[in-house]
């Protein structure tokens, strides 16, 4: 498709980078924010740009936080004993949705996956167990929300092995998240009851 | 839902003043800039900003152009014995997409609409009827490709008689285009041949 404009061409080149985007909608976009005032494109630049420059990663969670702890592990009114383990924050953002649960967290940033070569090293595993090995005395359970795939069960293989000696209990989520289904898109409920009725961790 | 950094709400904010952005692929967009390196995120606001800021409208057609005067304008390949008469410039690319069409164009910025409150002073026709007027001896025909719906024809019908009177033949494009389709969603082939099989403009 040829555009009538060099700028156009790179903007609308822009916005096809992003995932799930194509040209054609791109090029609606574009011409979107061609209709709006200037200040309004300018907003929008300042607004990406600012999170991409300012976000940090919590220091203890791994979570996107703006400070360096982020807003649950600052929060006292959660229940520090309990820590529930997500593959990324998009899964940490879906359970704190189903307001089902007030514990803490911990992000993975992946899952063990020997096909696309990431390997237990390239997750945040170590700082989970040195957590808990330093909360050793208040820490009772952690849960295992990682997404029931072949990938995510051989990931809570690995992490059982690793928390089961420090006589912590661990739980799964209850399978009501459907087998090879994306924790991300199930429903609130069926995720909040998941969570509630989640079960004891049995080593296979 | 509860997003983790102010930072991430106001990008996810920003995202969904864009269309068809809903909260949900707003936070997916944002997460995916995440994962990039920053310098993607600043290449992208760039490309937005730089567009927005030097984009101009063609002084003769008022496509949009990084020159005062377009790409199309301009090009002295192009047969400007003809102009076809358009809506808005995503009609004008469509058009172009077809590759049927070598002439010029005029870009009107709208159709006449009472119920939306514009009416042709808000258009580009004067722009236009002026452009006629010095190009009356060169100047063989006016295709409309306006879309056909309601607004569409009074737009048309308001633009012959303002045409008719100069000489100039006035045609519209084939009913190709379904009653009351937008022209930017027509297949290429549809929209190439209602082109080439456009009919005289008749006064009913």
């Amino acid at each position: 498709m040829p555009l009538p404009s060099r700028l156009i061409e790179k903007a609308v080149d822009a916005f096809t980078t992003l995932p799930g985007i194509g040209r054609k909608s791109a090029l609606r976009l574009v011409l979107h924010l061609l209709k709006q005032e200037k200040s309004h494109t300018q907003q929008f630049a300042q607004a990406l740009l600012d999170m991409r420059e300012g976000i940090l990663e919590c220091r203890i969670c791994h979570n996107l936080s703006d400070t360096p702890e982020c807003a649950i592990c600052t929060d006292l009114r959660r229940d520090r004993s309990v820590v529930c383990v997500v593959e990324n924050v998009r899964d940490l953002m879906a359970i704190e949705d189903t307001s089902q649960y007030r514990g803490m967290y911990h992000v993975l940033g992946g899952i063990i996956s020997p096909m696309e070569g990431i390997g237990p090293a390239d997750l945040h595993i170590d700082s989970l167990v040195q957590r808990l090995e330093a909360a050793a005395g208040e820490m009772k359970e952690v849960i295992m929300a990682i997404s029931p795939t072949i990938e995510g069960e051989t990931t809570v293989f690995y992490l059982s092995k690793k928390i089961i000696p420090l006589g912590i209990s661990l739980s799964a989520i209850a399978r009501g998240v459907s087998f090879g289904g994306e924790l991300e898109y199930t429903d609130e409920l069926t995720l909040g009851r998941s969570i509630i009725a989640r079960i004891p961790y049995k080593e296979t």
